[in-house]
């Protein structure tokens, strides 16, 4: 073929444009011939608004690749090279639910953490599974960008279940990154951080700046709150004698762990009547404005209104992968792949995030060795909870279940897990085929 | 010689007479020459109660060993052949202000476990460090029997930064044993348990009768609530799901990790005015009684009412472990030693609780290997918390004291490790030399 | 059943009156209802004699356990407690081969070490298989006591390939046990000897007697050659340099690794026409007058001969380990096992020999950690030859039988290897099915 | 400063005008504001030969960069950024001495490996140690590029001992990957080798070209015998069946391991009167030649003859490698620095050869995991070799010294250890203060 071909499953996200935008900021390096759009007939409606604009976008640019769309995902692998997963199952609907059933159980309700992010794992490792077995057929050799969340998971599903070559990819580590460049008033080319933890618990171990540790600067500089954020996190100020203490710069979820009693005040004003609602039920009436401005017929552009949305340098983050992939660069990238032992302590074979060098052949993990106790047990504590995930959501084990609930470290006692699983149980039936009988 | 010399730090204590009783029971297989009490000048009064009854008792049953007391330590460690510590950093009124200043941030208040035994580690590590200093001086091949709780932690501080010959001991491995024994109606030496874990924190990974695998039926029989506890632990009933789910026979202190809402409730009850107070003032009026019952002159033996202090099986667990040293008996005990490797994930150097082979050499452990993450994760996570507060404890180290408590999965949040920090420091700023300046 | 089942593969053996005087010296704890010794046909008349005198030995002495005969593996697995191994595939003429074949190339004859060790691990792991999958189906709960050599590489090959619950168990460790009580002219139980490593590689890393360490008197008295040899190997005399600077009590057989040069120069002065010959073409001789002996109505006891033959202490190796799982004993054994972490630095999944604590659910490796420099190296580039010599057996794998000979420390050379494997692969080609096609 | 001062100990070697040739050539990259050649007095002449025609090779490019040479090594470090260090303990005398002693014994005589590297190393130890004391004082922030053979060892025994930054240089990887190259017909950037093991025996486990796996057809390209070899090292014909059985590709100094009796037989046939002596004897005559042709006032380059002398790419690794670390490129080089868990099985504080990104900060190693047993088991015999060499050379300890040697793979047996052992701590008496009384 004379270019590639990027199947793109969950292609109707309002994500969508940012992604053609980082493929068209890239093309000179990645010559892409078809980017194929998949999603579900539910989704059919903002699908072809997403295409529309997307090849808009092409069209002002000059670019010649070919935008598809389908709903027959086995058509649409056929000669993938790479497959990009951004779809979420039960859509803003569900993690709405996700984000509000913890509530009353004082526990935090969000849409990768805990019982949340739990559901959502449920939701989604059936269906990713089913992906792959697809993907083993008819496409072995493409590459899985997973950028479906909660991420470490799904990827450790992924990689613990089915053959297909697979990285797992975060904007996290690439947001922290950006922000702290401009924290320092650097180039972003010129820092460096030493990123190693797990999805949405991954770590700076240090900052250089053109190679000088900057880490200490950093982290009195994140005090203010202002910095290291994402859109979808209470901006919560961080503590300066903790910073300080750890040494390390946590990253934007670690709020979840450290300020877990401030969040869930926060969560719980927002879920009560005449509270702003959930972060899903923000994110909708974003999202129905976007597919609004999508669908001007003028806009040939990411609008600037997507960064609303969250999701910041996605596409940079999954291009550049994918860019780096591609040419066999041998390049660093943080993402989400098989630990060999780069992490002493954590199994050999469990899912990790951090800095590995990208090739055409995937990722080789740089070696991290021992994690200081800092951050070593909080690891370990939820990397057990994902290891117990997996085993719940791939075979439908409600013991399993109820183990990783009640190793999460966000949910207080085996009795509210009990009753977090039943209810996660009840209002997921309709997608946890697993589950059933 | 011609017996040994036991040296008792903490002589004064209630518990001792249990302790003298264990001696008695086992003279014939111990030639014990001398049991030395030591405390210090403000126990005196109780240690004089303590040696008498103890004189009392060793007459009523003609054996010859004698009994001393002294506030001279050094004078004390002179000769000895095993020191054992039962001491008690500022009494059970810190242990009383240990149980009681979690409870306003809604923390757990409890002697070993949370910022109570935070507290607690932060208090006894100089003490014990200055007791090894004496003993690598005066009597260098004696062994350490360490009863002092946290006894962990306190175990890990000799063990790293000492060259005394220690085991930590705990009663709760003895007292489940005996506990699954009257469960199983079966004989105490026909069960054995494949006991894992961290002291406070141990898993029976499987409960074996005759060699015949019960392990399922024993968690059956647990979930009545009355099994399986002790004195001091709210006896509250184990679910049953989560008991199958887990797969292995928690210990009565896992109630704090698994039911931390249930017993906070509690501890919050009893703690107001009116209610039956913390367990050290409860066991504050037991004490009471006990040295006025010490002082008759007819008791020559351990009262039953000793019973009620908790502490059940400790002088099986102590003297029986000082035997199979002195008779070099390789057999199996479960303590806390160095684990080498044993248990996988853990680090090589750190303490952990586990079965061992005990010879005059000291203990090697059995090899347990990858712990399953049903368990593998919380004992990592407190692990974690335990190294920090080791550190914290000899090095007085405010960062890693907050480190220590923002790691320990009791404490919702950093902001609320700061106060408990703050508050700690001090309600103990006469005991912790090491944060002086 | 009113007692045990006891299965003896190569029932035939001229060791077989050892294992019965065992079980008679044993009988008070072990009640045992039936040995079946099994043979092949062509060992029938052996299998005959073998079996008589185990009668008369068991008549003398008043025991009815029924002694029984047969070809018929199948039906004798039929109700087996216990399946003891002691067969030998090719007999003694193809021990007699293995020890001749590498001579000519400059390199030692040994039943279990090197190639001869290689060639008789292929012509075994085939049949050892066999015998696996039949105690699958026929007796799944029955223990089998492996003491075909190579001891650690065919339990190596059923540890991993089959599910049967097996301990590989040799007789070098007691026999260097009760060698250095001897020495030390201490009762034997006063020894203990910490042992590690693998089968016929094992080291005392320390002897202790009666808990005091008495390792560097052992080596001192070890150099004079003739203590720590067994019947079957050159008392060649430890130099008490080498001695001294390892620390540490090599086996017999580490005269292989550590004498090469002048048992090599032994074997093939041994091996030239008017030399003693081998071996194995020593102990056909022995063997011959062994069976003549057996023959005699009047004996009924094991005669003192059957100690020229080797194997002293595989009796109460063998009944004792029996024992101690039967009564569930929790006593301490020297067998072959799966590491499962105990010793740092070699897979979790191979097998070792070392102290293990023995009960009815089979063994528990004590915690080892990490083996000095001094012995890991050899430990661990045996153990990768054992890997590859198992893969190559198993599957008959010619790339990895390469691999494994190239990779043995006792052949010079890939080009020596190349010549080993050829030679080896046609002289046992009746006994290689998994090397046909 | 305006430019870098590069510090060179041993700087009047042969090798010095490759050196200067490789910062010529990354001039544009690498701002060098002096080059200081550092030597001994027994060196001066030499010395001053090779400065004389660096500052004529400077000279005619055009480069201001400053040629100092001094005899006072403290005076040199002063203001140094990268000390290079090249030095070689007692000349090509002591290296003709360690090919040849060996021999007689029926051993190898290598510079680098078996008995000869050993000695190498010994005398090497202490002086290294010493320049760290020196830079430790003097410039602590200077990085040591530690070129000494044997270099792994050399280079644990600077990061095991001091403080100093340190990074273990070989040309062995970057010639493997130039004649690899050149075997495909690739352009040497387009190929990418996974290497890993120790310095002087590492394998490349797989060769992409453009991401391409390849190694299957390097493979078989390898076996002319050709390829792959060093100036250094015989040209002998790899096995084909061997290197497919082994599937990775060795390097040239394998064949020390692999084909150890033909290469013994060669250097038997070489050592003979009328043979054509050692490799050092030859060498004598090549550097002889080199000086004479260095003095040519009209050479100004490196000459064509030096590539003779073996060391080919040496300035290219040597140079890009500094060039990394001052421009923070990240990129992958193979060095030899600290495992941390980068390679399982190996002690996580010892050296290995790997790839390694490399910043400012220095060398982090990408994550091998477990190597295949084909290869591990002589990865681990030979570190445990080095390791029981580093502490010999360290510390002067004959028993250590004795144990390393009866470790190493290429000698016999113990006693021939101890021969060589007693010849080399003679031969070498000189070098060796740490084994004087």
């Amino acid at each position: 073929m004379s270019g590639l071909k990027i199947v793109v499953i969950g292609g109707g996200s309002s994500y969508t444009p940012e992604l053609i935008d980082g493929f068209i900021r890239r093309a000179a390096e990645l010559p892409v011939a078809e980017i194929c759009l998949v999603d579900i007939l539910a989704g059919q409606h903002k699908l072809d608004i997403v295409a529309d604009l997307a090849r808009r976008m092409l069209t002002r640019i000059g670019l010649d690749s070919k935008i598809t769309t389908t709903m027959d995902r086995a058509a649409a692998l056929q000669g993938a090279d790479f497959v990009v997963t951004q779809f979420r199952v039960g859509g803003l609907a569900a993690r709405a639910r996700d984000e509000r059933f913890p509530l009353q159980y004082g526990v935090l309700g969000q849409e990768t953490t805990g019982p949340g992010g739990f559901a959502k794992a449920l939701r989604t490792i059936p269906v990713i599974l089913d992906i792959c077995r697809d993907m083993t057929k008819i496409c072995p050799e493409a590459w899985l960008i997973n950028f479906t969340n909660p991420a470490g998971l799904i990827t450790e599903s992924v990689l613990t279940y089915t053959k297909v070559k697979c990285l797992g990819l975060c904007n996290v580590p690439i947001h922290m990154k950006m922000t702290i460049a401009k924290l320092l008033d650097a180039k972003a080319n010129d820092v460096f951080i030493d990123f190693a933890g797990l999805n949405h618990l991954v770590w700076g171990r240090k900052v250089w700046h053109r190679g000088i540790d900057v880490t200490a600067s950093v982290l009195e500089k994140m005090q203010d709150g202002a910095a290291l954020t994402m859109k979808n996190i209470p901006d919560l100020k961080w503590d300066g004698d903790f910073l300080r203490s750890l040494g390390m710069v946590p990253c934007p979820y670690h709020r979840y762990y450290y300020m877990t009693d401030s969040i869930l005040a926060e969560e719980q004003a927002a879920a009560t009547t005449g509270g702003a609602g959930t972060r899903a039920e923000i994110v909708q009436a974003v999202e129905e404005n976007l597919f609004k401005l999508y669908q001007t017929p003028e806009l040939a552009e990411k609008p600037a209104e997507l960064e609303k949305r969250g999701g910041a340098y996605y596409s940079d983050a999954a291009v550049s992968l994918i860019s780096a992939i591609y040419n066999d660069k041998r390049e660093i990238h943080t993402v989400n792949t098989v630990n060999q032992g780069a992490i002493s302590g954590l199994p050999t074979n469990c899912v990790i995030e951090t800095n590995c060098v990208i090739s055409k052949n995937g990722a080789r993990p740089l070696t991290v060795g021992t994690l200081p106790p800092e951050i070593a047990g909080l690891v370990q504590q939820v990397k057990a909870y994902e290891m117990l995930a997996v085993e719940a959501g791939v075979h439908g084990d409600s013991n399993k279940a109820l183990q990783a609930l009640a190793n999460h470290p966000l949910i207080p006692s085996v009795r509210v897990a009990k009753q977090l699983l039943a209810d996660l149980l009840s209002l997921n039936a309709a997608y946890l085929p697993q589950f059933k009988d």
